[in-house]
Order: structure tokens, then sequence, then C-alpha cells
């Protein structure tokens, strides 16, 4: 398949290399410089699992997607969230009326984005469990095993969605089609915004933030308002099983884990990702007329930080 | 008037210091060991507005306070919050029938505690305007002017509440008799509840804290919350003008300050008292069906990081 990754940061590396390796004819795309050129310089570069990789691909800004010739049949997009919009204003030349775009990213309300530049037949959504992190330009930490859910957003991409799904199984990214892409999207975002925004808040990894007494209490009441505003869109949130997933990040080795939020705002001082996460609830708790206060506050309190540290925008 | 202040931190070094320079009798009691031996070795010093002072006094153990000979005519009460009631249990040899205790610490639910030990009549509340730091054992930082605010609890306490008051300005601590206690103890709970839980929380003073573009936004939610509980006591609070009035800490000199809450956790990894600010507005709105959402979350998170510096509780 001829695939754009667009957004070659820790995620993008990670599905850019597996899908190269796979045989796929991968682009990528990205406006960072330093990560630009270290990737023509020395090829995309990971630790994957303790092995040293690197594969020469070629990278483009996005301005210049004008100068990839043949058309892509998918774009896979690891934006930052906030940064969607403004790469989709400079990539349209790369959407043709047969081009899908699958959009794995964290948080919520992209396709409400996507939508405005491609037709929601093409858009495909989901999760990945998969973790990664950029060290630095060019470079990923590439850790662990993890697995992919992709569904379709309008009832015309379900060949296509089932098609990328053998792809990414091809290029040992364990995908599955689903039939509730919707649930597991809502899931995962309040796992971030329980886990993501109370470390970031607080500063500790998950298993500190597990361990503090009344963390358990909040954690309960912030999973609720995810159900509450969940609820509205015909998503029945289980706040139990929700709970009891994040209960066991507060133990093992996985507890020593730094949410990727903490790592942008506390260790690199990057702007988050917060208003497609708690600020995604509150908003949307507006309209439908459910009061979220603890996600409001919380995404309130995390733009005070992203100033107070003087958050940069990449 | 012989007078014993119970817990010489800071406000109690500045009022043992005061009142004993206007020439009353003046006993400590404090429970700290290197304040009462610095104390003991030294008398009790301050930096006074610049200039080095120091007078002995007298200072016991709280489980001491029986070898006190002569009856006290007044106490009053600088403990720690949340160590008064433990500090009560053990000074109860002082607390006579004619022992009046006057309480000007900050937060709410002081008087509940109390009353388990000493007759309404006897309680004098109020609030004091002047600030003060501690510097090490037996030694404070007493800078600016300020002033205080006493009102008898019970019907019986006027007499005595008045007589206070000339003692206090007499010993040039500004005190005037009022009427208004109770709204006092609510506005500056307000005033703490936000200036004090947010800088503790986001660690930056109050200047940065302001200067935050989502601050505004969440200073009016949390008054709210305030004045939403303190209708159900009768108090009505002018959310404009204690919003006006935090409004003015973010310009000027006192933009720079540090709250104490601050200096506790962020500063000294000492306990806070934020069960009784915020989290006296949350246990008050439950008993009064008022949802708090903001003060619960900014208590359990107080609580949370008072655990993840591992504070101590003196």
């Amino acid at each position: 398949m001829r695939i754009a990754v667009v957004g070659v940061g820790a995620m993008g590396n990670r599905f850019g290399y597996a899908l190269s390796q796979a045989g796929n004819d991968v682009t990528l795309v990205d406006g960072w410089q330093p990560n630009v050129e270290a990737i023509r310089q020395n090829g995309l570069r990971a630790n994957l699992n303790g092995e040293e990789v690197q594969t020469p691909l070629p990278i483009y800004y996005p301005s210049e997607v004008n100068q990839i010739e043949e058309p892509v049949d998918l774009i896979v997009v690891f934006t930052k969230s906030y940064q969607l919009e403004e790469y989709f204003d400079q990539i349209k030349p790369l959407l043709t009326p047969q081009t899908y775009v699958l959009c794995l990213m964290n948080g919520m309300g992209h396709e409400n984005i996507l939508e405005k530049y491609v037709d929601q037949n093409l858009l495909l959504i989901g999760v990945t469990m998969f973790t990664a992190g950029l060290d630095k330009p060019g470079h990923a930490q590439l850790f662990g095993d993890g697995n992919v859910e992709i569904q379709n957003l309008g009832p015309k991409g379900e060949t296509f969605a089932k098609k990328v799904v053998e792809t990414l199984s091809q290029a040992k990214l364990n995908a599955k089609y689903s039939t509730s892409a919707r649930y597991s999207i809502w899931r995962k975002a309040c796992v971030n915004g329980t886990l993501n925004s109370l470390c970031s808040l607080l500063e500790c990894n998950m298993g500190e933030l597990g361990q503090t007494k009344e963390a358990k209490t909040y954690l309960k009441d912030i999973i609720a308002e995810f159900a509450a505003v969940a609820k509205h869109e015909n998503i029945v949130l289980d706040q139990d099983e929700v709970f009891h997933h994040i209960d066991e990040t507060f133990y093992g080795n996985i507890a020593n884990h730094y949410p990727s939020m903490y790592q942008d705002l506390v260790k690199n001082h990057r702007m988050t990702e917060i208003d497609f996460i708690n600020g995604a609830v509150w908003r949307r708790g507006q309209k439908y007329g459910v009061p979220t206060p603890e996600c409001r506050l919380l995404t309130q309190l995390i733009h005070s930080k992203e100033q107070l540290v003087g958050a940069k925008l990449d």
C-alpha cells in the first residue's frame, strides 16, 4: 500500500518504520525542522526493543507535499492534536477522492476537524495501545508491544478499513477491525483524562499518584464526568472497568511510567493536548447541559501550568 | 492582662512579643521542641521591620501547663489548624470558667473544635491581616502593618471582647470590635481558598497565577462555591468585591508574594491547613446539599501533594 505518515513524532516513527519494513511504500510528512533534517540525513531511526534500527524514507515538509508525485492510498495521521488543522490546511494536495485518512491519535474530536477536509466515508478512526517516545529528532524509543483497533467512520469505508487492518497486521502492528471504536476512544480518553492530567499537575508518575490516599476518590469522580457526557453520545462507559484498568497501572513496572502529558509539559515544557481530553469532555458537557466541573478545572489548571512553564508549541 | 499565647509560630511570636512589650503578663505554650529550646535559651526573637528584637518570656510544652501557677485571663491561640485539638487536649489545666480564648487563625471551623473545650460565652473569634514568617526556631520575620477584628461568639462575651480589643490596640495590634467577624472569616477563607490552594498546586507566586489567562475564570468559579455555601450560614459574600480584592494582589509588590500554604507545602514540605479552608467549604456544602466540586478537588489534590512531597506535621 502507498502510505503517507503525517506527523513523525514518536508514534509516527513507529508506524512509519513498521509499515515500510513490511514492504509498503511509505512517505513521511513533518513540520518540525530538526526532525525533518535528521531523517533526511540519517533516515528514520529508533531503538526498537533494544535494537538500533534505521531506514531511509522520503520526508517532506507539509508545504512540500505537492512534490509527492504519486497519490497515496492512505494517510496515517499522528500530529499533535492542536496542530492537526494547520497540517491539513497544508497537505490538501495529498487528499484525493480515493485517499483514506486513518486517525489513531489520543483524545477526542479529531474527526470533527478531519471532516472539514475529508469525506466521512474516507475517514478511519480508532485507538492504539502501542507507546513510543521521541528522545531526539529523528530517533524514537519503541518498547513493548501493543495493538490497534480500527473502524470506518462512514458506512462506505468498511472494505478499505479491513484492508488497512490487514496491512497493519502484516507490519506486526496487531490490528483488528472494530465495531466499537468510539467506545474505545472514549475509554482511552478517560484513562488519559485522569492519569495524564493528574500526573502532570502533581508532577508524579502513575504509581506515586495511585499511592496517594485521595487519588482513588477523585479518579472515580472524573471517570463519572466522562461517563455522564459519553451517555449523550450513546456510549455507556463501564466506570468500574475503567477504574480497575487505571488502578492496575499503579502497580508493577508500569507504575514507574510518566504519562506523555507529563513528558510534554513538565519535562519538555511543551503544550499539552488537554483540550482534546478533559477539555473535550467539558465542551461536550456544555453542549449537552452536563456539568463537568472537575474536567473544566483540570483543563484550566493545565493551561495555567502551560503558561507558567512557558510551554512551546513544538 | 495575664495572657497565654498557645502556638508560638510566626503569628504567635508577633502577638506574644507585642503584648508583652505593652506590659501584659505573657506566657508562651508550644509543642515544637527546637522552638521551645531556642526561646528558653535566647528569648523570643524577631526581625521587626528591620530591627532585631528579643525578649525573655516563659515558655512551656503543652504537657507542662500544670506548672503555670496563676490562671490566665486570655488564651490567644495560633497553633496549626490540624494541631488545635491535640493542643487543647493537653492544655485543659489552663482552662478555668474565667479563661477566655481568642482564635484569629486562618480558615473555618476552629470554633467547632474549641467549643468542645470552652463555653461559647468564653470564645472570641476574628481575623487578623498581620502577616509573619518563622525563619528559624524562636525567630520570626515581622514586616508591615496589619489589624485585628474581634467578636464574641456567645452573647455574654461582649464586655470582655471589647477589653481584649483595647489590650491589643495598646500593643499596637490595631484591633477593633466587630459585629461581622463571621463575614470576615468567610471572606478571608475565600481569599486563602483561591490564592493559597492554587499557588501551592501550580507552584507560583500570586502575580504569576494572576497572569495566566484562565486564572480569573476559575477564581470566580471557586469564589462562587464559597458564596453558595456561605449563604446557608446567613453570610452573603460579595463575590465581586472578593474577586476585586484577590485581583489586586496580582499587581505591584504583593504580586511577588508566595502564600503561606506554598511556603508550608512546596518550600518546607509541611502539612497544609487545606481542611480548614477549601475542605471546610466542601464539608459544609455536603451538610447543606450544595455541590462544591472545585473545593473538593482542590482539597484532594493538595492532600495528594502533601503525600507526594512527604509533608511533615511540624
